[in-house]
């Protein structure tokens, strides 16, 4: 061992004794007669000394070639500090180096090790190992790790068993693009890298395992948005013999766990609500109930007049924004700028202020009376200060558009606190999703999901009514984890294939395995998978995933670190039995 | 929830009990007058009871329609059996059913789920979720699960983080073949599936980390030989600011907790041997010491005489089958033809019979006397009763023959108790290790292996001598852990790789990451890798990975429950801008 004690170790009451370190020069000051060196390490940062009372001439002339993470290993005596420093845990002693041997160099690093670092994004992808020394970074990673092993112990604890699914599997059609991997010893096929082990896990449920976990990396080959990655972490279970009730209460319990050991905080029973209510009241199928700033329906109120912008709409919905009534005629004029943006794509924004003395003064007096704003105030909660903001249009569309508002808002005035959780879970999902573009129903959670009871008949009539089985717990607006009721009969999976417009013949080769399986005594079963990586950051405080990968990829999938991925050479290509056809 | 308990857990306390059980029918026994019916889950196995008595008609006519595997809901009472059954723990009581519905049917499964099946290993793999009912084979996967949260337990209390390194990284031409997988959105490029961690870790290091570890798939694309699978699973870990001795310590000391916390054994000290004694004693870098039959080299003893087979042998090696004096003149001619099979590849084998009355009686009496093969006795430690077997030839080949020898006469002799476990540390592996058929040297390890300190220079005169601090620990005659001290100065990382035929701009193409990250401070830093598959198989007191592995693949690399791998659509393929390259 290269040490006696670690960075973070040494403490008052190791005073005198002769110890060796080793690790980084974070930084030195060099006051002529006297040398501080910091020396970091992932446990602390413990400051060295040399001064020409007590340090050899040769030493201080050596420790003067010292650079920027030069790794150094250090013997010395702990001795008090003549200033301590109460900021960190070493800060009361410092070590009287009497040698030292640099065990490697440093170039001077691209961007500094520094909590706050002034290197951009691309040059710390670029240098990651680099980046990974940061405190916060090096920290994000060390909390990733104190969450998953929390994660196992209390599903461990439960009697949920790892089971590990295998990665080398079978493309199907459904849902979003498979990674492929060319077999080289089934000449002409491929495999799929799973978009998570769904089949494998409900076949773990007909193979009677009863209760599985896994953290297991899954795999999506779409096009990037900001934060998305083409690998992703889940932690993904499934459980037999279990209504929707039994899965809600696990997974409660075991978020509730993990806000109580990991962030201290403790939450009681997490409120419900289904998906027509956040839709109504949200505009969001994953609110942030951390604030208000419900949408309030107005329809009643607004469409009885002459104004044809609102009497030509499906939904004319407000919320009230707090306190808002002191925003200048520019600074709405720019929020109505904002919600035209092509991103939220509202055509125009309808406010009305809520003065002092009781009185309205809205965009459109023109066209209703005190008495209507006064309903609008009261539908949307809106109360003296506030001010009312008024989207109209097609139904899904304003409510996406408000909700974007709501939340640009929210942001603005402070009200998404990192430190505070509110959990939220969201019911009774559709079971069906139209496809606007392609006029098609597919499955809105994936087509295992069963429809609620006595619902199939539906499926023909009114697709889009059935509702399903169907959760996901959200958590300050994020969606963290979502599941459903499994079909466990062959033929409701088949019919449910068919309304998804899978040929027979389709479904066999692709879920025969599964069909099949379902005729050898398949129990009710359902699970739940919740997303690793944006589960760490929302309890870590942040909301960009990357912050909590060692080695993320950037918005085109590549790792700019290790240049990846690149061509091979062409005597790979023929192995696999493959070769390019790139379009000119 | 389905059931107010599970299948393994009434006793007598719960006598008079109203209880709902749900899981598959096992087996029912039908005596007319009385139906008994055996219903299980992952938890076990609870007898349920209908009887002309107390059961109504109709329910006991439903009864008779139950078949196997038939997944039932029950409810009913707890009552003591007339005749207990000792031998599983719900054995004192049974439950009277008052009502039960059939929640899933079965069709007959393809083979008998039961301790012992009479399914060969195609069937029971088609219908592996068929096969996880057995106990057994359910037992493997929840041992396998006890295992790593031991491991995972372990390693974090030793301040090891869990870090998780990218699954789609960059091919490299070292070492075993890479799966490939193309990109989509850089065309013309593939990603690969990492064979090992093992640069990320290094740059973990690099990083600041200090102590990693991961549980890791990783992928290997080779032509399988029995019990290999294309993904394996790695227990992956690197070390800072450490020699070879702390790294020896800290999985001594993890592989010492999983014995004792799995297996109830405490095993002290765990001997360590250098490669070149392992070769020279057992001819072979992972030999079983469970037992002795250590090789005797008779080069001294064999030599001297106008037997020319030994006389021009590099190796004449003998070992000592204990009480293989009583083999008749017929098994002995066996033993030979066992030896010139050719996976052994022997072409003779000379023996020397150790009788009762301290003579010898050997196959080339015509050449040695008594004092020759008193000589051999006491070199190959044969007592009384034994039989010396003796091999001759090239050095290596000899060695490994006379290995395979000695492993299949233990077996025979029934020394490889599969309830004893005799850890080995083997050190000191050579570095290079020559490719017989190109004549050049390739890594024994991997490239990232530091020589022994002070024996670089010796790669430009003798490779072959070069000793590495590198190191494997040996269970049971089975390699399930490897690693080593790894190179952390880029100059010397340059060097290795130049030996190893890279030109300089191959090895920045594809190490340059590395190499750069060594110019910014690296520490010294090693590791190890165990292979979870073999461990926990051994640790289960099997040697076939494959009844440990939940979903494996056959020796084609084929999963035959799910048909994959596959043909994929040419939409997917001209997206991937690739196309179908097929020899004739």
């Amino acid at each position: 061992m290269y040490r006696s004690h670690t960075c973070g170790e040494l403490r008052e009451s190791h005073i005198n004794s002769s110890v060796t370190l080793a690790g980084w020069v974070q930084k030195s000051r060099d006051k002529g007669f006297m040398i501080w060196v910091d020396l970091r390490d992932r446990y602390g940062i413990t400051q060295l000394i040399f001064d020409e009372e007590r340090t050899s001439k040769d030493l201080i002339e050596k420790t003067r070639l010292l650079g920027r993470e030069f790794v150094i290993q250090v013997q010395g005596t702990v001795i008090e500090r003549a200033s301590k420093n109460p900021k960190i845990p070493t800060g009361s002693i410092e070590i009287l180096v009497s040698n030292f041997t640099i065990l490697n160099s440093s170039l001077t690093p691209p961007f500094t090790i520094e909590d706050e670092t002034d290197g951009g994004d691309d040059i710390r992808m670029k240098y990651r190992y680099l980046d990974i020394r940061r405190k916060p970074v090096r920290e994000n990673l060390i909390f990733r790790h104190q969450v998953t092993m929390a994660v196992r112990n209390y599903l461990s604890g439960k009697e949920f068993i790892e089971v590990e699914t295998p990665y080398l599997i079978k493309s199907t059609p459904e849902g979003a693009r498979d990674f492929v991997v060319p077999s080289r010893m089934n000449e002409g096929q491929f495999y799929a890298l799973p978009q998570s082990p769904q089949t494998f896990k409900q076949l773990l449920m007909v193979g009677g395992m009863d209760k599985y976990f896994q953290i297991v990396k899954c795999f999506r080959d779409e096009d990037l948005r900001a934060d998305r990655q083409p690998e992703f972490t889940q932690i993904d279970c499934e459980m037999a013999f279990v209504e929707q009730e039994d899965i809600l209460n696990i997974f409660e319990g075991l978020t509730r766990y993990l806000l109580k050991e990991i962030k201290g905080i403790e939450i009681d029973k997490f409120p419900r609500m289904t998906y027509d209510d956040a839709m109504q009241r949200y505009g969001n199928d994953k609110p942030d109930i951390r604030f208000g700033m419900e949408f309030g329906e107005l329809n009643e109120f607004a469409k009885h007049k002459d104004f044809t912008v609102f009497n030509s709409a499906e939904l004319v919905v407000g919320i009230a924004i707090p306190g808002g009534n002191s925003y200048s005629r520019k600074e709405i004029d720019k929020l109505i700028d904002w919600v035209r943006r092509p991103q939220v794509g509202a055509l125009g924004m309808v406010y009305s202020r809520c003065n002092d003395d009781g009185t309205f003064k809205s965009s459109v007096d023109k066209f209703y009376d005190q008495g209507d704003l006064a309903n609008w105030a009261k539908v949307t909660g809106a109360k003296t200060g506030d001010l009312i903001c008024v989207l109209s249009g097609e139904i899904n569309k304003v409510r996406a558009q408000l909700s974007a508002l709501r939340m640009e808002l929210a942001d603005r005035l402070g009200l998404r606190k990192t430190n505070e959780f509110a959990p939220l879970w969201v019911l009774d999902f559709p079971l069906l999703e139209l496809d606007e573009e392609t006029g098609h129903y597919h499955a809105m959670h994936h087509p295992f999901t069963a429809p609620k009871p006595g619902q199939m008949e539906l499926l023909d009539t009114d697709p889009g009514a059935v509702k399903a089985n169907a959760y996901d717990l959200v958590l300050n607006g994020n969606e963290i984890g979502g599941g459903s009721i499994r079909i466990h009969d062959k033929q409701m999976q088949a019919t449910m294939l068919r309304h998804l417009g899978f040929s027979a013949e389709d479904a066999k080769a692709q879920f025969g395995f599964l069909m099949d399986a379902f005729e050898y005594g398949a129990p009710p079963h359902g699970g739940l998978a919740f997303g690793l990586d944006r589960l760490v950051a929302i309890l870590g405080g942040q909301e960009t995933i990357r912050d909590f990968i060692a080695f993320p990829k950037n918005n085109s999938g590549r790792d700019i670190m290790i240049d990846a991925p690149a061509f091979i050479a062409n005597d790979q290509l023929k192995e696999l039995s493959i070769k390019l056809d790139i379009q000119k």
